[in-house]
């Protein structure tokens, strides 16, 4: 049961976050699109689709297609994110402005139902002959999933029916006539299944399930010799687009990062749906990849910039770092379906680790600039400027031309509702621990208020007016919690512990409490030795986020630190950075005597290193910052 | 006074070098450049020489030019360290083929003195055109080094005045005709200040100058519209030329390492001769920026793949480093130069650290395979396997399609009498300590016996059988000897120390030794702070040699190896890799749990870790590699 529109939000951290984004991002976005922000990036996307229309309705256009080829995916992340907006509050205007997108959208639709401006302006005669690189389903699929979201969240279909009519036209094309293809950069099968479950119209599982099956041939290489037009120079790197094997035969995860984490959350989506064996085995040994060998302490996914990438196991620079925004978002994505088929908390612990640390990172804490590139260090007058490290940004640019990253996190944040919480017919489960209200069957409901991650208490309400919630009530036992405190209307409660979950029994009467207690104490962390950048390295964490050392709290360095290996670690409350708490703990400050290489060891003096929370690092001007610091 | 002839070195480590290049290296790049070692990449330099003789001769050719547009440098060097090599050990045989090579370029000569065989046989009319890429001086350059060389170590003048009809058909282009420009790729300067030298001509020396002073303007750009061809994909970085500022302002050593380094070897040349303070004082903040901010404690320069280049201060990552060999032969060239200008032992203390571990480090202890890259950090699944570590091969590869660091290296230890001595009228000085003879005036001589690096004990010997020698003798200070002890004839030696050097009053008589005691205890060594790549790490240097830890060594692997601060460095005397000691010193070998995070520090059970020479490392198997370790 998706538990999307059964949640509402509650005053806390991450609500803060959601307000942001409908009053501040939403808007902007939106003012981004229609070319109304001096100083940023010229977008276009609202203008593409104007040129589109206007070209169907008149046979030509004035003016041409601007922007990435799959700047129409801009338009469809913006009117998802409206529509998670619009449910959470209501906005007549903003609903009827995105009415009218809407509108423009079905003017700027073929007869055949086909849509995507880049094609319809600038290469009509093109269509589907460069599945590779045109982002033709890529766009359909964010579309699409737009489509779904609006019809979720405000019971309006008119985009569902534009976008049932493309995706029939998809299925006509690929399955119907039977031609061979699969999408470059994946997306559209995950979009597919949203649709399947939202329509129950099994063709949109087969095609998704096309896609994913035909995954893996060499494709792309006969469709580069036929196809005599390029968008970019392309290279024949089958790990990039995940074509190298057959899905159910990959093991590790390789190539652009989004790409393979979208591709994987399609599977996981599919693997669901049909039960494959195989599938779910291939879905399990990507996870395994991405998390266990090749994912950063902070959620982050993608070791370098080339090909935005995956690279090899335990290659995780922290300086050079990709680590997309968006690839994180897609983790979040893939931990979501994994543990739709299988309820473990390591899904659950990832999930709130991307989110927590890296997700959050992507966004300035005023909601107005972003970061595409996560690294877990920065150094000033290198990073951002060595030719190695250009993607590699010490502050977060106003807008990229390239918006991608931006309206991933507004949609991941104003619908949070479905990764916080799980629900089935014998259990409700909190995997993360959003406050809010998650609306039961029967008028039933259970509300969790907490300060959480800025405090450990989580208190669990339930409502059962009419009837006692004949549910098991499980909730995630995080990896970082060394003691998990759980009572039961005042006594310790009993429960079950399975795959990192409590599981307390039913049935839960009107007023009934769950109150845990989390340790929040901070901890230090240590990376395996096999990561050659962290090698004596600690890093700290508390509850589910991820600390770091920035200048301004460290007498304006953060490189001459070293961490004392026993002290202790304070929390002290912070008046800033969104009010959760700093760390503080003893180090030694080294001595720089301005040589390169020195036989003499630099001098040590004592000193009290402040660490914050990694998702606000780089909002107090530019700075160095280290997640893994140096022990002494 | 040039000290190339005067020397002959006498067995020892470097004399093994020597024979190994004159043994092997030099017959086995003669066979590469004829295109008959199977298996190797074709190289084709000859054969361009001989269409190009072909064509000048029938007026066409039955072949087409193949292999870089550089390609002719390869001959090049290799007929310049033929050169040595006959100077060294007479080789009849080898001195006839080297003359037929060099008819072959007589012939491969248009009759205005022009040579270039990609030009002669691809591109006739193009001639002067881009001088950005087409490394059209750069070969010229070259050739006139070897024909120099060949004058001086052979007397035979044939490629001498082969090569001034270039050089003056180049005075004729530039000067005469006043034509702009200046290589791409900086290599001609140096090479007409040796041929000016050599020949008195002073329109080498203002071709030189001419070249230096109006590099900096934006005649590559204006090149590059008006002649419509290019050789690569072009780019418009300046700095990558280093043509970014007027040279006489550069202070940042940027871009292309080989090229910047080539290029302010030249600069030192020309400043040299002019005395030209702006000149100078650029070469002097050029060095600083180089040695002071931008070179590995190996001497490796350059730490960027992308464009082979320097980046910025401190950035000097391990395992990614571009450290290309070639770039660490250019250094010891620029420092040769500077201390040809001022004694300091600065100069020489570089040209020691570049030449005994990365410049040795390229070529395989049997002389068969070489690096072009060096990295300080090896770790096999990563290194030249992820896409940001394709460069940074974990074992030496047999031939590359550009040759170009064999035969540099190759030129290099085959002239190091140049290197290893100073010599004028006021002063015999030894800047490096290589076993062997000087030649000086009226028969006399001083001789150096000693198995350096393995022992720090020097002895030199003044031959004087006519006259004593009525000059001082001045020998360098190393930095990394903490206590040097001179003794002349039996008794502490009398001596001034300026700028890192000991100067002992003349005149030294027939049977005069002054012995030397360099502290050869083994040292840690500690990085800036500012370099984030090795915070918190040590490495270990014995004399000029800096010292890695290797797998085979060490139980399996070294990420997991820590240094025990405080603890002894025990020398061991090596049965292998050259002689050379081993380190031992404790440490700890860390656990591995599989975990990529943990809570838990890794156990530590204390080990003995094991350290070889860096110059011997990649010689025994693929093997992680690490110079810099971190402290426990």
């Amino acid at each position: 049961m998706d538990t999307l529109n059964r949640f509402t939000s509650l005053p806390g951290f991450l609500k803060r976050y959601e307000d942001l984004i409908i009053r501040e991002i939403v808007p902007y976005q939106e003012k981004i699109l229609w070319d109304q922000v001096e100083g940023a990036e010229k977008s276009h996307a609202f203008e593409n689709f104007l040129l589109a229309a206007q070209k169907l309705e008149t046979g030509r256009c004035e003016g041409t297609f601007y922007g990435m080829v799959f700047q129409d995916s801009d338009v469809a992340k913006w009117l998802e994110a409206v529509a998670y907006s619009l449910r959470i509050r209501l906005d007549a205007a903003l609903e009827k402005r995105a009415d009218e997108v809407i509108e423009l959208i079905a003017r700027a639709q073929h007869a055949d139902g086909y849509l995507n401006t880049y094609f319809t302006v600038k290469a009509p005669d093109k269509r589907w002959s460069n599945l590779e690189e045109a982002h033709e389903l890529y766009c359909a699929g964010h579309m699409i999933e737009a489509a779904v979201a609006m019809a979720e969240c405000t019971g309006k279909t008119r985009l569902l029916a534009i976008m049932r009519r493309m995706a029939d036209l998809m299925v006509k094309h690929f399955i119907t006539e039977n031609n061979e293809g699969f999408p470059g950069h994946p997306e559209v099968e995950l979009a597919l299944m949203r649709l399947y479950r939202y329509t129950g119209e099994a063709d949109y599982l087969r095609l998704a399930q096309r896609f994913i099956d035909t995954r893996g041939s060499d494709f792309f290489t006969r469709e580069r010799e036929h196809r005599q037009w390029a968008i970019w120079s392309g290279h024949d790197d089958r790990e990039y687009t995940q074509t190298h094997l057959p899905v159910r035969e990959q093991r590790d995860a390789v190539g652009h990062a989004v790409r393979a984490i979208y591709l994987y959350s399609g599977m996981a989506d599919v693997a669901r749906e049909t039960g494959e064996p195989a599938l779910l085995e291939a879905c399990r040994a990507l996870w395994e990849s991405v998390t266990r060998r090749r994912m950063y302490l902070t959620g982050a996914i993608g070791s370098a910039y080339e090909g935005e990438s995956f690279t090899r196991d335990y290659h995780l620079p922290n300086d050079t770092a990709y680590a997309e925004t968006c690839a994180a978002v897609g983790l979040v994505f893939f931990a979501r379906r994994m543990l739709e088929m299988e309820k473990r908390s390591e899904y659950a612990d990832a999930m709130e680790r991307a989110l927590y640390n890296c997700v959050l990172a992507g966004m300035q804490l005023d909601g107005t600039r972003f970061f595409y590139v996560n690294p877990l260090e920065s150094l000033p007058g290198i990073s951002g400027e060595a030719v190695t490290h250009r993607h590699a940004l010490p502050q977060r640019p106003k807008w990229f031309t390239c918006a991608c990253c931006p309206p991933n996190v507004a949609r991941l944040l104003t619908s949070l509702g479905r990764y916080a919480w799980g629900l089935d017919e014998k259990a409700i489960t909190a995997h993360l621990f959003v406050p809010g209200r998650l609306t039961l069957d029967d008028g039933a409901a259970v509300t969790l208020s907490t300060a959480y991650p800025a405090e450990g208490k989580l208190r669990f309400r339930f409502e059962a007016k009419k009837l006692p919630v004949n549910r098991a009530f499980a909730l995630r036992l995080p990896a970082w919690s060394e003691h998990t405190e759980i009572r039961r209307n005042g006594s310790t409660a009993a429960y079950e512990e399975r795959d990192g979950y409590a599981v307390l029994l039913g049935p839960f009467h009107d007023g009934d409490e769950v109150t845990v207690t989390l340790s929040m104490t901070p901890r230090r962390i240590y990376p395996s030795v096999r990561i050659g950048a962290d090698s004596d390295r600690v890093a700290f964490t508390r509850g589910p986020l991820v600390y770091c050392a920035e200048c301004v709290d460290n007498g304006g360095h953060v490189l001459n630190l070293q961490i004392e290996p026993e002290s202790e670690i304070r929390v002290v409350p912070a008046e800033m950075l969104g009010g959760v708490a700093t760390l503080r703990v003893q180090g030694r400050r080294l001595s720089d005597d301005g040589e390169l290489y020195a036989y003499t060891r630099p001098q040590a003096e004592p000193c009290e290193i402040t660490l914050i929370p990694y998702y606000a690092w780089s909002n107090r001007g530019l700075t160095e910052m280290r997640v893994w610091l140096p022990e002494a």
